[in-house]
């Protein structure tokens, strides 16, 4: 069995844990445990969806795969002892992965030092800081360093049903893309900052802004 | 302000629930609650994820939306009050909607007699007894009758955001879309069931299967 833990903190955002949960739990050679500083309810950026955590990342000293959600959250979880205990746990991940600005905790955990690495379209420039490239694409795979990021919230539907396949084989990893019936069909083209009209984006901005008063 | 509830049941499909909750909960405008038959703790049908319900069904007599998750457990769902309740609220909803096999309750409460309706494509047949015509189609609205629903997991997303446009507007669904970046990049073809290889298709039933010994 591949084990994968995801941890929660205060601010994540929802669709960033749930999104690859799905697409990994349901692989059966993989179980998924959702964890957290302590055990208990954790809620998430919007204010009105709680998971819980049924371990603390304490306990576990080393999973085979991490998978940090992203969210406003990321702010004081990077003042937090998930960023010391993720370098000390990706010395024995097969991957060490991130959803949107979950990459920011593993790049001040020191994870994306020289790499290629992706985040939320609004904070790619912040990848800089831990000295990594930012790249614009939806899931960015560094075999050799064990690390795997992917771009804002519903990319990490994508890197789930990658890291199935990586985990498992193809056809399991197609199976649970039928079983989910992820084909999707989104009523607009407004999912890519290069294609959103320019009133789209300013929208989306607006909202970030008013989160941060 | 609208606001959406999302009744959950011991074996619901978390992203089911997550997809389009998230779509919905990032709109100004639109609160989200998660309920239950009580309060408190409701897990999943990989039994590895736990949602909290922050108030009951019976709590709610006039909800503006209600969005019905799918999962194997609603064969056991349809043997409780949830099939009552959703009975007696449509009658005050502006929409009362399901995603994957959360259609079978919206059936069992009479609600789907003479219309269009979907649910998750293992199930498509289960949607005659309720007097209703099985379409293969991601969402079907059905606005005269107030009811819309998705198909298998996964299309609650889209189902989502265009709850988010008939609620709001065109500019705040798209800005949503952006904000997650829903411009999927599914790696594989495989999440149509017509799309889907022989053994593809295969491997998932066999998982039905499994699951339902």
């Amino acid at each position: 069995m591949t084990h994968v833990l995801i941890p929660l903190y205060d601010g994540f955002t929802a669709l960033d844990v749930v999104g690859p949960y799905q697409m990994l739990a349901l692989a059966p050679t993989v179980t998924v445990e959702l964890v957290a500083e302590d055990c208990g309810p954790v809620t998430d950026d919007c204010g009105s969806l709680t998971l819980v955590a049924t371990s603390t990342w304490f306990d576990h000293d080393s999973p085979d795969i991490v998978l940090v959600p992203g969210g406003p959250g990321t702010a004081q979880a990077l003042h937090s002892p998930l960023v010391a205990w993720l370098e000390a746990v990706h010395r024995h991940t097969t991957w060490t992965t991130s959803v949107c600005s979950g990459s920011i905790l593993l790049g001040a955990a020191g994870l994306l030092n020289g790499l290629r690495a992706t985040t939320h379209y609004r904070h790619l420039d912040l990848l800089h800081r831990f000295g990594a490239t930012p790249v614009a694409d939806r899931v960015v795979e560094e075999p050799a360093a064990r690390i795997m990021t992917a771009a804002g919230v519903s990319s990490g539907i994508d890197m789930g049903l990658r890291l199935v396949e990586l985990l498992t084989d193809r056809l399991t990893a197609e199976a649970v893309q039928l079983w989910t019936e992820y084909d999707p069909e989104p009523p607009f083209d407004s999912g890519s900052p290069s294609r959103a009209r320019e009133e789209v984006a300013a929208q989306a901005a607006a909202w970030e802004l008013a989160a941060r008063r």
